[in-house]
């Protein structure tokens, strides 16, 4: 997601600081001392405006939530979208950072799940690379997740997901959960929708998937 | 698929001796013999009404093709189809025969490739070991593929796709196309379609995927 320059966003995120993460690298290996406990740790790459991450947040108290966010100005906006909710939730913090570096923001089994929902599709075959489930970006998410922690990653990209699907196959990781139309599945009972998704399901399937790394893989 | 039952059924195989394979169990090993020459040999499992196998034996003669199917009256049928052609074709052979035991009717590296199109969706959880993608059968074509064979899967049958890739990725095989609408994807072109795809493409999506098992797999 990209939105118009805010000039403001840096001043945005330091009046934040109670759930906003100024210096990330700073955090790796203490992210148990930042939450003041010892719960899981989802994390939402490309978090976007953040109603899902917030929702998840409200809904999950006994997990603790790290949205992150390429782009300043859209984190700036997701900033101002959880002040003006209601509901306050003391177990997500929010971070400006490129999902290539995670390995200099949590240590290896510092993170359970990782989320990647609606990511930039990319489809030009020479950005592959940059699509957030080529193997470059699945090499990074291996160096911090848990041995038994898992990928969920949601999309309306047809392309984006027909080679994601390839990607996860050959990297290789086991693909325990697949949709092909979220919406039109069970699952979509306990499904928690992104801004996008609540905006762009009407035009076509949702697709989703759930990929763990191979044992020995 | 299934028909009416046809009483003239064993008969029809009978008078057709020239493509028809009365005894498959015969044929384990001489392959090359039977087709008079070294061409490829693809297969196709649950032919249908051979539509799809027909054509592609017309459009590639230098490879031989064997159509398989569970159902009597459905070979039937697609006999009397493919004798009420105007172009014949001496690059294909039908029989009736159950796919789990085709161990009994190719050697290994035999057959090249394996095509399963439309395979009944087996979609209650108890029958998922009928799927023609399922672990069991995955065994059997593992058996009669050479190395590099591979396994061709079109389906309009939602759950039957996502389990096939679920399966596919577990076995493990290498997925090396897959496309979620392959009636509006590029390779829709050269793609030949099945009597029941005809009937049905406008419903919904036609799913498609190509896997190859894994080296050392």
């Amino acid at each position: 997601m990209r939105l118009r320059n805010n000039p403001k966003a840096y001043d945005i995120m330091k009046e934040n600081k109670s759930f906003v993460i100024l210096e990330p690298e700073n955090c790796k290996n203490k992210w148990k001392d930042i939450f003041g406990n010892n719960h899981p740790i989802y994390i939402e790459i490309g978090m976007g405006k953040g109603d899902f991450i917030y929702e998840n947040a409200r809904q999950f108290p006994e997990i603790n939530f790290v949205g992150i966010e390429k782009y300043p100005s859209v984190l700036a906006a997701a900033i101002n979208k959880i002040n003006a909710r209601e509901e306050k939730v003391n177990n997500l913090r929010l971070m400006h950072y490129d999902a290539i570096e995670l390995h200099q923001v949590f240590e290896k089994d510092e993170v359970d799940k990782i989320f990647l929902n609606f990511s930039d599709p990319w489809p030009k075959s020479k950005h592959a690379k940059r699509r957030l489930t080529s193997s470059k970006f699945l090499d990074v998410y291996k160096d911090i997740l848990i041995d038994e922690g898992n990928i969920e990653f949601k999309s309306d990209n047809r392309g984006l997901f027909e080679y994601s699907i390839i990607s996860l196959n050959q990297y290789p990781m086991d693909i325990e959960y697949i949709s092909l139309d979220l919406h039109n599945s069970p699952e979509s009972e306990i499904n928690i929708m992104t801004e996008y998704e609540r905006k762009f399901c009407e035009k076509g399937p949702i697709y989703k998937l759930v990929a763990r790394y191979r044992k020995n893989g």
